[in-house]
């Protein structure tokens, strides 16, 4: 911490492109049973967590990020009472998740539990609904926790998971997907982060059709800022079971009796806006 | 051209971030009489300009940029006849501003000449209009321009400037403002980059209110990915002359007769929904 501050780049081999942060020291260094972990300070963003060398998230701008797993697909649902979190260790989406009122159980499954000791140490905020009644933290393998979830038990699946390889990359799959097509109710919706639109469309396309294979047949693909990922646009996906994704319950959400700092009806309608190169390449 | 492929960093000391990008090589530098310029090769970003040490521009994101700087503002006015570009020298706004058939002039008028010669050098497809005959490129001071601007002669300026240090500096206060507003018919649009709207709030609430001490009324500031700008997230902000600034030519941006890349009337309408922050900061 007393070092001479100095610049932290993550080098994203598979875009070209990179994204760094001036840290002011490494606060915390460690190599769980999955994955490497540091916490570092920055200047300008709060604490820094960096997961097998690729930034997880930043204090100053993950609002992005949890307000957009949980709040659109929340408010499109209508009524979302059973929602499981699959990854999202650091707590940040179940915080967003347990501020709607209809939920009466969500359960966060984290292969790591020290990525959620570590959030508690040096990202208390996020953690503060952990000791909400309706959650439940279970540190576990999410495939298997799909692939043994009681069928029609579910609201709302969200994959708030790391990239496509390691310990995630069974998350991207059919056989995953048809796990959450059973465990789903009829008008469930599994939302999953689905990268960045300009650096892995391939992956957002190959993704809808490993939902489509597994029996989905409606998506939609939301874009927003997030500057601590590559290209700083990032994305998630829906797909829903029975119903389609055309609307959102715009005035819960106009009304919604909790803050946000990114996430609003018109936010969430804006995010519904597809470029017109993704629109192409999706053929939505 | 044979280097190594290494990693171009930018690091930004005022946001404490950094963006780079994987470089093959460099295939050009000088000194102009303005500012340092160089022009890199990308493993998968196309070329990059570099001005002053500052990323300007890469083959691959530029569309997203220079779209919004040119048709959300064009799509906005009724009928906008007389444009000015501002600064731009890589000409893709300009490029943007000709798509539209309503235009009979378009006037840039960039400091550097050098800009552009390396711009129709490196980045050809940016000044494919320049010979259009309702073109007209200017070399010279655009703080100049307008304060010398016929009053009530212009439709919409757009000031499309590198950041608000150096050459560009005096094209973010209340007298330039207030040529622009003295140059622009009634109706007329004022649009300027204005930075990110996660670092640079502070610079964005700063340009109202000098636009605003220079008799401008009504204001929208609308937010847009940019990869290779700090923090991946950027902004433009309108200043109208006699008008509000509440909606667009909707049926005209759906019926528009030329292609686009990310721009449409869905994305227009996206993007003047403000995120919670930024909308109370602004006090929108």
């Amino acid at each position: 911490m007393s070092e001479t501050p100095t610049w932290y780049h993550e080098n994203f081999d598979s875009s070209g492109s990179a994204v760094g942060f001036r840290v002011s020291g490494r606060l915390h260094a460690e190599q769980s049973a999955f994955q490497s972990i540091e916490i570092w300070d920055t200047t300008d963003w709060g604490k820094l967590m960096v997961i097998d060398g690729a930034i997880m998230l930043t204090g100053r701008d993950n609002f992005l990020y949890h307000e957009m797993m949980a709040h659109p697909v929340l408010f499109t649902h209508s009524n979302p009472k059973r929602v499981v979190v699959i990854g999202g260790g650091d707590c940040g989406t179940l915080r967003e998740v347990l501020r709607h009122r209809e939920v009466e159980s969500a359960v966060q499954v984290e292969i790591d539990e020290r990525v959620t000791r570590l959030a508690e140490e040096y990202f208390p905020e996020l953690c503060e609904a952990n000791d909400d009644p309706r959650a439940e933290l279970l540190f576990d393998d999410g495939i298997a926790y799909m692939r043994n979830a009681p069928a029609e038990s579910l609201d709302v699946v969200i994959v708030d998971s790391t990239d496509p390889v390691g310990p995630a990359e069974g998350l991207f799959n059919e056989a995953f997907y048809a796990s959450c097509l059973r465990a789903l109710r009829n008008g469930g919706i599994l939302v999953q982060q689905s990268e960045s639109p300009l650096a892995h469309l391939g992956l957002i396309r190959s993704m809808r059709q490993h939902m489509r294979n597994a029996g989905f047949a409606h998506f939609r693909t939301m874009t927003f800022p997030q500057p601590c990922y590559p290209t700083g646009w990032w994305s998630c996906t829906m797909a829903r079971k029975g119903a389609d994704l055309s609307g959102f319950r715009e005035r819960g959400a106009q009304s919604k009796p909790f803050a946000t700092r990114y996430y609003s009806a018109d936010i969430h309608r804006a995010a519904m806006a597809l470029p017109e190169f993704v629109r192409e390449a999706l053929g939505d």
